[in-house]
């Protein structure tokens, strides 16, 4: 888990401009939403669909936050504390965001921004992403369209940053080789809840070996309209398509480390880097076997976790109570400004988390909440893990990846 | 699972009276709904606590069904199929539910039922069934009192009947010895819902060496006034109290056999039977870890399960999916006028069953429906199962419970 | 509100061959639902757009109701009652609807059909609707596209089917006239509900001034897929697009008569026909105000009615209770099969009717449920009215129409 | 709308010490979570039961806010803004109230308390609040037991603050007279929302003739545990007991004035106050007509509300919106902390407010948003008003009360 990437940490630039591709969709408001108080990012431009091209913001969105678009400024308040204003009070800048006017998603249009932020649907995410890596632009997206590239970093932030490390590899092997432009990947919203509490489990006990989860899904991971009212009000839907296959898979790539192929090379001969989807080496492989439902809750991803550690005898309930709580990422201890203050929070109350009560937990929606920890008849140990699906299974865990690439000199 | 009572099948006499305690309850009020178009048994009284006692039932109860009292007749509407009218035509004797006059719930007042049906509260059912017992009546009980009791069968309908056998022991060991009372009880909604597959699964390839299943399971399996709404609305509640422990002890003694204790006898040297708990002779043990949940969901209990079979390789979900749509419980065979058409309906479609649209299925309630049956990455076989819990799951077993028992001359 | 057609009843044929458009969309699939057991309606024939047309109708519907398709007849199943089977059973010619080859909207593929029912989408109708009733063919429409012109009735079956009157001038009036084509529509959901309470008060104690209506709308009002959950889940939406329009014009013409104009003839000189709009002659103009809202209920429309009579003194709410519940339409004495027994059922508990409680209640979605009847501190009296949004509320009310229709030779 | 209270506005002191009781309950939760961070009030006292008397906040509470507990600090965190901690934020003294010891309610317990909020229930409210008005200390209540008292002032903190002017003359009543002690009421939450508003609206275009109001009640208003989910699932209740009655009666006593009366005097001959209820002198007189319903909405009580002016011709739409807009209650321009920024939020998009998005609105729960508003077909003018129930429905209605008061001088 720690880092691989030059350890030199730099300063962080007092204002960086940031663009915003799919701006006016489910996941580009939350980009706006948590950037417009940000203490770096300045929001400097606007992407969307041509329908939404030429448009003031505030025209073109059908704002669906619970915070009010004309509340919300444009980040870059400054890294004085005293600047900082909380996001409840009104500002003398309010709106300042619904004033854009909203731009194609062509790269030109982004020249002047240091990194973008895609929030892209998937039918069109691929090739516009790909356009804006070309043209040197660094890309951190919440699509799924990259994240099974084998020179892409599958990045959940409070487990494996460290993957940035291919970022090298994968401007290399572009044609022609690209100084500033890549592509990073956050993880699915179901993946990224659960995979928390596992790496802090591996960190702390070694390999998993199996876990079964089971995913009581928010309304909201499926976007807007996403699922219509008749299917899901008083009703579960024991189905998210493609949902389990992406579990499965993300879980190896996002827990596994990457090592030096030893049977791929580049022209020149270099070893090249290459994922080893948990399962390289002597370790076991892990299984993962996933159930996904869809439930009538608004925000907010419940899993029901069951696993089987390598190590025999496996730790006790308290033990992994302990672990989980004491987990500390890499990008909390660098000072990423988004990174929660604790990465999983424990309850000791037989019937929490809940979503209603606990997505933002005490940590904003950043962290994960975990209870019921306890022992499981036929693996080992099980547990319910609770993430919101809006914030760190999507929008923020691409940030605070901008955040940690920042502060390690990938983005300059 | 075949049957080792008695093998003469009596012809059901034409009309049994019959008496439901907890009458004004939400289980009272399902058999109350259930009963009456039924075609043998009769409502004959109603009983209820000390604050109901002596007013009619329509004063008495805050019905909460969603077929009006005032459509309701008695039951036991003959035998010929021209009498038998639809449940939702309005009858000539609508209502006479709602006139009878509330009784106390002391064995005194049901001298005249040939059999009572409980839906009591655990916090009183315990010395009122008793009472009944010992008065000689034959008590179906939904309550979970007497679920442990090492000579009270617990029995889900569909799965094993055969557990009515142990009755003669436990009348012959009351004191004085009974010859009709007895008290057979049905199993916990959510276990009910899960096993009735396992059975059919068992069945067809032999013992299940281990389950996980994780359940979401509908509001109404609490009862009324329940959860409160805060709780439940838009959230999920990761919790249940003894409800783990009871899926997990339940299916033990109900898919294992009744066998002669070799260690404990009568004072006549008879050897008294006992369950074997699923784990007797050289079989494996069955291993079941549960995971409850409640989801804001009027009716119908979902279950997603993964299981292992003992026999390798084990069956294809495709062997799966044909030896549920086959199975076929005694009670069908036998003619339980309640038991279901169809015991376990197998979805292809991938996002069924779902409450909404399936808890009643093709089947009323009586039966459950299995989808989504594919290979499991760490057992062998997964599957999501739905049962309604206000039927299957609770009045509509003890009712097929005692159509058995009639059939088979348990109670005459 | 007395007939104004022939008064002949004629006696129905044993089958009648029907056809529905718009089959597999949510009205579709209603008519579908209600027609399969109908005594004379036999489904001939499904219509739906060029994506379904060739394919067999279990192919090309996604079925949405509780009632599984597998479980449908073709209804027609004769007038002898003892071959009526309880729709909860299941048939030997089940799923005979779903072996259906779907056709084009097209009236060649229907010429077979003796009438017709619609249940389109508006954006696709007008024409279609049009085509149908050129070709000569009786059309019952629950689209809102024609529901305005002056020549054809806006019916709802237990107010103004005397409105049928006006067919012969609208098949005098087309190019060229037409002996068997017309269109029928009926009212949209939250209009129907309320105007069934209204006429019966009208007809009890004359004309009513003002009437203020607050609807909570079920989202299955809206269709599939309708509304987006991320709308309607835990929240209201205080909107429905045209909605509040709607009910103030149609309760105009529902509940206005139809006279001959004084001022329009037609090329013969025989004065046209005019409809009233509740506001000829001597007597008040009734005003109507509505706001409507969605709530997260699935099926049932809840309406708040506040109201002033003309008469001074008006009636005391015990007097309004009774005409209520009094109220007899005509389809029900001339015997509709749809029809339902009771036409407005009147609650006396505070808190009743409830959606999901009382959304079929004793007359299966076909009449009203009226409570909580009291006087009005600023109108008369106000109370609150339910109705089941997808029967009466629309397929419901289209089969009445036609089964008026047959009864009294408007169809042959 | 003027203050008639002494005008000589006192600098508020540094901090206040408060006291909370009923704190263990849904209203004493709200209150300690809004005064964890107050700029005056410092929680002193918390006092519940017997049941929870002597435990430990924490252990005695049954915590169901979205902020978890361990993150709330105490209050009075100081005049300076610098000191001000955004409320997502953790801070040094995180959980300070939770190691707070309860106490009983009794007076003797709060001496060191400058003032107290009630959220009592009102089972309990009517002997526990007497006893410390009696024992002089001033009361800020929620429960509704002295609402109707002819010289208690039930404020609403936007609309009638004016009223704390009949508070000498409760003291001056008392037996004996009391320097400090007295009851001050805040009203219904439903009665709160829509009645500011109305005061806008009437300090705008003169007095208002007749209101219709018809709500949807979210069921977080029914308190803990409050609403069974089996009633409100998927449903609505058209009926709150008692909530209709209190709509009616307090919007009179809310949006009448205080006057010398002209037959009641003191012993001294002094004449005393008296709510002239909206209807004294050549003013005419108010009708309001409330129709009551609970939705499945957990926070936000949505009304629509229909309504006459005396004055002819009525406002048009827009200058009622306009007016609405404008609304300054004095608790804003007198600085009272709590007092929303802006009372009233008028939206122009056609489905807008709505509880989930807006309940919060840019006010945080201490103002209204107002939408939809048109002419009304049947009285003059009709809009939608959304008002967060849990904060300015209940207790921040009471602080803003009490910020009042001692900013007027009336608390010392």
């Amino acid at each position: 888990m720690s880092s691989k990437i030059t350890p030199n940490i730099v300063s962080p630039p007092k204002k960086i401009k940031v663009g915003i591709l799919g701006a006016t969709g489910t996941v580009g408001q939350r980009f706006i939403t948590l950037l417009s108080d940000h203490p770096w990012f300045i929001i400097e431009a606007l992407g969307a669909s041509e329908r939404s091209k030429g448009k003031r913001y505030r025209e073109a969105v059908k704002w669906k936050q619970t915070i009010p678009l004309g509340g919300l400024g444009l980040g870059g308040i400054g890294t004085s504390e005293t600047e900082k204003i909380s996001s409840t009070d009104l500002r003398s800048d309010d709106g300042r965001v619904g004033d854009l006017i909203v731009k194609g998603c062509i790269p030109e249009e982004f020249k002047t921004c240091q990194l973008v932020f895609s929030g892209l649907d998937a039918d069109v995410a691929g090739d516009i992403e790909s356009a804006f890596r070309s043209a040197n632009i660094s890309l951190f997206s919440n699509a799924k369209n990259y994240r099974r590239d084998p020179h892409v970093p599958l990045v959940v932030p409070l487990v494996n940053p460290s993957h940035f490390s291919i970022i090298p590899q994968q401007q290399r092997l572009h044609s022609p080789s690209l100084s500033k432009g890549f592509i990073v990947t956050n993880a699915n919203c179901s993946t990224t809840g659960y995979v928390i509490p596992l790496a802090a489990l591996e960190k702390a006990f070694g390999p998993i070996e199996s876990v079964l989860v089971t995913t009581m899904q928010a309304i909201s991971g499926a976007g807007y309209p996403g699922v219509p009212s008749l299917d899901i009000l008083g009703n579960v839907v024991p189905y998210i398509g493609g949902e389990e296959e992406k579990i499965e898979w993300e879980t190896l790539k996002i827990l596994g480390g990457i090592t030096d192929s030893e049977t791929e090379f580049d022209k020149n001969g270099v070893p090249l880097k290459t994922f080893d989807m948990h399962q390289a080496g002597g370790r076991p492989a892990l299984r993962v076997s996933a159930s996904c439902n869809r439930v009538p809750v608004v925000d907010g991803h419940m899993e029901c976790v069951s696993l089987r550690f390598h190590r025999r005898p496996p730790p006790s309930p308290q033990q992994v109570r302990e672990a989980l709580s004491a987990f500390t990422p890499e990008v909390q201890t660098l000072g990423c400004p988004s990174a929660p203050r604790k990465a999983i929070e424990v309850f000791e109350e037989p019937d929490r988390p809940q979503p209603r009560l606990d997505v933002k937990g005490t940590h904003n929606g950043a962290g994960v909440s975990v209870g019921r920890v306890r022992q499981c008849q036929v693996l080992d140990i099980k547990f319910v893990v609770l993430s919101d699906n809006v914030s760190i299974g999507a929008a923020t865990s691409s940030i605070i990846n901008a955040e940690y690439a920042v502060l390690k000199g990938v983005v300059s």
